[in-house]
């Protein structure tokens, strides 16, 4: 029996008249898309033609949900009441689910986007919101979050299956959490430090990180940003150090 | 067998921290609540409000779609090209299912929302697109539309199901057409008018047009504008002119 | 020479179909209208007819710039850097400035919104920033804020007129700062209340705390909240409770 | 003395995260920048940004208004009333003006954008509306638009100063006309083509249209759409074509 690894990617980031990222180039590439849901990015159109994208390559097709927040890109956080997040996740994974549907797939799973993702790693009232609002969609949808963050906590307590992920292109530091990008070595840009670190991801189970420990992380999905400079490239150098590594890649939830 | 007769208004119409109905009073005259869906009014908390409300109250939940226009609420034309329409409605459509469900209701039906319903009255393409969107996402769900209409022809055609709806406070035309809004006799406002419209809508199947003449209509719905003046007595008005002509008021699609 | 003191209210609150406060009955009552400039809420419309209505009667015009989140209505923090922000009121301020000379007057005064202002009592970066912004657009526009606060702290050091509000509606602490929101004694809702405030704050310069301390605040405006309860009739009540303390109601900058 | 032509181009047309044109390299080219005022693009952040490399290469600036219609980029026509329309354009353009100064410049023109631009080429009450905001705002500043426009013939009757503008990148009927977007001949996209239409239109006052005709065109400024693939050589090609023959490139306001 072979192992197997997911490669995800955030995709269908443009917004009426503005694109951000080569998703056609990119789901060539990847096995899950975090497709945008109209809050921080993505419109009914672009959705629509996202899923199509997807359906054709076999692409598993994830909720990227996150705050409201446009003209910030939903990388600023957003102090919204629990009651009134858990509507705006529910409100983004429908809207997902339709569109998917009409265009032949699914919805496999939920990844929060940016300041969202960032906040419900530590805040116990916005995680429980987003793992409410899955939970009532559907107890079955996976949520993929980062390891030991609050709202994996709470997502398997609520019985909701979990998939941990790392992040090919983000610094480490040597307690598992990412090197904020405000710092100097936040980000991993050569694709073959890319490859190496996915290589040694399924080899090792270890990431190494900043000071040059090796930090233990058993993921289930391998992430890298679209919007890292020469995100394609990257992907691509990750792919090839995960094959190499002998694993065969594929989406979690096909 | 007591003939039945359904009795709608359009809800949730506020957005953010506005509201432009008194939507807990009118839920409790209504069978079925027209909960708009984000794009022309409606967050994720008010839709996630007016649905729980239905839920309560037993009313019937439908998906009020409308051109993304927040600024114009929904009532300009948007000269949007048919497959981005189409993708504009499911998305509408599956937000409020997601949001129905969270709050233990279910989408009943799909009625398009001001210029929206006006335009697909004629505009071919966007009649189809609207009817796509629907018989994609569900083939059982009834579309509300005027007598006569194109999107009523092709949602036959694409055999969905259709729901006619008569209007209790607006003018009609001979030819069985509205007053335009920029015309006096437009609006029907006196309460005692509009029970007696209703009243005899249930008891010949006729209404009285500005000219004096009584245009033919078999309508399964009743509508009164939530934004009329006097909206709430206007209901009471003609949910007593309905009951009165011993019809039992139930939503079309419970 | 006849002492003078301003009062002040947030105008011109709706946005597209909504309206959220009956402008016009305030605009009758109020010396000075903070008049919203479309990031939390105002559009061109609604801003023109504001204006209008305020140049009309006599009433002083202010900028009453706020975070750009109109779903939020200005009153959730936003973390914006300060280039942006300061970016944005420049933005506001000049919107503003246009369509009050269209309608025949004139921006007199700056006076922040919602969260923005609460931000800046204490946020260095983002006073600092929005008194770049007034300073560059003009250097003679006074800034109205809390006594005590970083943002008219910095004002001054830059040069510009600073004025300093009490607000007749909110309770206070004995330190001089607001009673917040979520506590039951936050708004003072009595109309007698208001009017006995006003009259002490004009008589003998302090405003009663809480705790029941006599808190000294010497403010050139008074500020009622056009969203708290019964706003219209706590305006003229504080009116008449400053009036009967004989002082003539007159904007700090006409 | 020297004859002199503008060359003007849209710029600032990003909005939050997204970016359509690569501003810094354009306004290396162009005498005038056309910048979006925020409501079809153009966030403060990006105004101040391309305000400011304006000023830093002497390009004059002017506001590029458009109808507040982000999700369409102002590429849709808006049924928007002429008193609203009025209030929006004043909106933009004060917004503007207060960014630009801010930079250290001023606005220079006014120029409409998309579908405003074609639409006041015959709608009498938009023109009317345009031509009214910017008269109300300042009496001497120019409009640019289309020859034989309504808006030019109002704008001449208003005492406005007037600029015809020339594409060099757009197909041209033998009417005066421009061939619509929708039919093949739309667009000139060889850089010799636009290098050489150029080049006859100062020196020959004609353009050459799509039967061959010779069309008479006395243009005040030239124009290349920032979205015409390969803009930017598109705009060195018009501007090696009309220095060839013997013009001096200058904003017509600077």
């Amino acid at each position: 029996m072979t192992r197997t690894i997911d490669l995800n990617c955030d995709l269908g980031e443009g917004w009426g008249a503005w694109t951000i990222t080569d998703d056609v180039a990119l789901l060539d590439v990847v096995t899950s898309a975090n497709v945008a849901c109209g809050a921080h990015a993505g419109d009914p159109r672009i959705m629509a033609a996202t899923c199509a994208g997807a359906v054709e390559r076999g692409v598993a097709i994830g909720a990227h949900v996150g705050y409201r927040d446009l003209a910030g890109f939903g990388r600023r956080f957003v102090d919204v009441p629990p009651d009134e997040l858990a509507a705006e996740v529910t409100f983004q994974i429908g809207a997902l689910v339709a569109i998917a549907r009409a265009a032949g797939g699914r919805v496999a799973y939920v990844k929060p986007h940016g300041a969202l993702y960032n906040a419900i790693v530590h805040h116990a009232g916005q995680a429980g919101a987003v793992v409410r609002a899955v939970a009532g969609f559907d107890g079955g949808l996976p949520i993929v979050g980062l390891l030991g963050s609050e709202v994996l906590a709470q997502a398997r307590a609520a019985g909701l299956p979990i998939v941990v992920e790392a992040f090919a292109d983000r610094g480490y530091r040597a307690d598992g959490t990412l090197v904020p990008r405000s710092e100097p070595e936040a980000l991993v840009t050569r694709p073959q430090d890319v490859a190496e670190r996915c290589a040694r991801l399924v080899r090792e189970g270890v990431v190494r990180a900043v000071d040059g420990t090796d930090v233990p992380l058993d993921a289930d999905s391998v992430c890298v940003h679209s919007d890292t400079p020469g995100a394609l490239e990257l992907l691509r150098a990750a792919r090839s150090g995960l094959e190499g590594a002998g694993v065969e890649l594929r989406a979690f939830a096909p």
